[in-house]
């Protein structure tokens, strides 16, 4: 029996530094659209940087994690981690070479949409809840200065972000010496 | 209530060109003994060599759709592909990162359980059914001569390589002139 | 019949983001001191970000138009896009093995200058018509302000960049979430 | 006036190592059916390896020579070197990102042909005159086993080969305990 | 006969752009308390960019003659410079693999402190005789200014620095309009 | 007072998997021309491959402790390991500036001698005792066959050797399904 919903399979990018409820709240949205949804970690190479902090496994367990949380089956999600590509004129043929088949690319970025539309793919708009103040930039920003993040994030990723210590592992970053916080820093030995 | 099973989670790394019925029966074996199981996609930046022929995609649905006919629950594995690490010596460094944390490598192989040994993972064996014919290499070797090759793997795997033309992929790449074939070929235009 | 110019080939760098009256103006000059030219497209893997927002093969076209248009005659250049160099000591070796040899190299630039000076390569000052406001960096400003950019550019040029809708793209990229401008931006999903 | 030609821009990809009478014959007869040819000089990356020995700019100055030699006009075509890219499956969006925009691609390799196709470029066929002994892995043979290479190259590329001293480079190459040549050789030193 | 230090041999990590006072007098004071000491030279890939004006040669030479200005033997440590690592997650890993075999961290940065206590590795905290104005961004600062640079460094880092024209190398990187001074300045040409 | 020696440094590059007692005799040998010797580690970024099976810092320790065996002083020798470069083009440029200032090559690859030679620095060739069977591809051979290996090696490598179980290591590279052994095997599982 086909489905009724417009979409077979989209695609879904971000970096999820933390993954947060703007997130799970626009995935829950786009299924409504589509069957199933591909979730790409993005930048996965990256960890213990001020804009970057958790791995990619790390990332991977608080977005599986969350949702269950969410109630959403592992049935109608794909989540997988893909590194940046060192040309961005690339970036499309690499994400498409680690993703199964999708039809449609779920963003709101102007840039996005026109390089997917180059290629025939539909676009389709996420339906943020509440955009403001749930970015993940809010939520590391909170977290260096002792505000409310937890509010902004799924319980599940809460524990796993206390569970690997995450917090003051982003306030070492915010000041440590070694080359690790070199990008957000420019303090040496 | 805390599992019986003697592990939580293993950790299986392979190329999968593809997955075979070895590789279903090694993680149904390995299932028995722990609670869930991460298999990397390992060469995951790898595709269009004649070693190494399908995408890191390519390779995530034909494994997700072996294990669903093999019956084995999203619940109980992760798939995460990876790529090569230009060092040797950080390589379990980099799949540790790309990983949810695990406490046992699933391995036959001397030296991957040497380098896990060193940071004190316990190993498991790995019980292959029968090991001979089933191999990938046999399996591609089978797809190039015309041989049966199907009888080697999971009916869902032959049909998605069959949906991607993929013995015809892999025909072109031992003629190929170009620079795909290369490792495999020294022909130049 | 020899040349009664000083020098037979001279090297002139630049990333060309985009091409404009400065670059044709100095290379009009070094044409009256040496017989041929080589014009290197640096940064080519670079595009789609703030500051180097169009491909190699975009700037190629751009060039060898503006040139076309300013009669320069193809004899008397070389048009080459040269990736950086990870290691930056190691630049002046990669130019060198993309470059026809050449006997000059055609810089304001000091540190420049010192480089090849130690290769004991002559260095031709350039001549600018007027420095200022001809730079890449204004024109891409006034792009995205809504000024007067078409003005500093040759007329092939700009007509390249309204052909690749190239305005539309600078402008998405000063507003993206997207991995795209992340040096550029530090806003996240 | 519009060209009566069947295609505009076509794409001709080669390593060129070197180039022959084989290539010259086939770019002669692709500009039959096109009015311009991007010639892509590929592994641009390497030189100094058994199968790989001239640099891209010694590459550049051979290909340009020829078609001087051979009566092909600078207006109708484009020489532009490229790096091998990392992973084979962006290969093509690589190649594209280098390169003016063009409208088919000129091979005579199925799997080339077959990437390209879907992307929805048509594929032009290369008539060679006489594909054998034509090809560059020959001219190489002659050169390290004091064969009569130079009736296989045109002349101004023998030229150029012997002003580099190129074949007693190959033939170092061939002997070497070097980094250089370990590709191509298991002795160590 | 046994050492009584407390460890056999420390790590220090350091990007040495340039060796002060302040690093030659912590390697003497850890030397109190282990027996041998490793000087990684960080980020060795490095140079001629205004935050890493110096090679990784240029720096082994400064170290060596600034430890033998200090009296301490070179059997006493071992100097080795180490390339970043792409992935920050596989740093400690790539370290380990460049280094002599280590039994304690020698570092006051917090982020280090915990990567390596993971491994179970002890961590030695420094006792910089006096932090301020000891670190290189200082020299480096007074160096662009004119201030006086060599009263924070050992004469023969002076010397060697004045050697290879360190200071207008730095000046010049700081006014530079090519690929060098990039990471440090937006001008374009 | 000056030296009364040909050259002041000679720069030896080797990948030294293991250090023999060839390498040994070489350096010497060459000490008697020159003031001092930089041993380039090369190849640095490799192990735990069949052709590669010690890391840099297990070839740091066997040429350090084997140079004290032979009597040669610290102050004479220089350690440097180096990574490869990914263009062969930049390799010399690359080792540069890794290295002290040299003034002499010490080589009998004639490559080698040919690319320094351009760079107009002077050659010296080096005068092994015996070359055969000193090499290292004999010492692995011998290991793996479970020949006579510590005859051709300084105790002090044996010794080493021994510490770290490097022949196990060699044998299992030899048998290992993993990437780690792929280059020389085309096993799979």
């Amino acid at each position: 029996m086909a489905s009724k919903r417009r979409f077979k399979r989209g695609l879904f990018v971000g970096r999820f530094q933390p993954f947060h409820l703007g997130h799970g709240d626009a995935i829950k949205r786009l299924l409504e659209e589509m069957d199933e949804i591909v979730i790409i970690i993005g930048s996965a190479q990256l960890s213990h940087e001020l804009d970057d902090p958790f791995t990619a496994g790390e990332r991977y367990v608080m977005i599986k994690d969350a949702l269950s949380e969410l109630g959403i089956s592992p049935e109608r999600y794909h989540l997988i981690p893909v590194p940046d590509s060192p040309m961005h004129s690339v970036w499309v043929a690499q994400i498409t070479s680690y993703s199964p088949p999708f039809d449609v690319i779920c963003t709101n970025d102007p840039l996005t949409k026109r390089l997917f539309k180059e290629l025939k793919i539909p676009v389709e708009n996420i339906a943020f809840y509440k955009r403001e103040p749930l970015s993940a930039t809010e939520v590391r920003r909170r977290m260096l200065s002792g505000g409310n993040w937890r509010e902004l994030v799924p319980k599940s990723v809460a524990e796993e972000i206390e569970k690997i210590d995450g917090v003051a592992r982003l306030k070492e970053l915010s000041q440590t010496d070694s080359p690790f916080g070199r990008r957000g820093s420019s303090k040496t030995l």
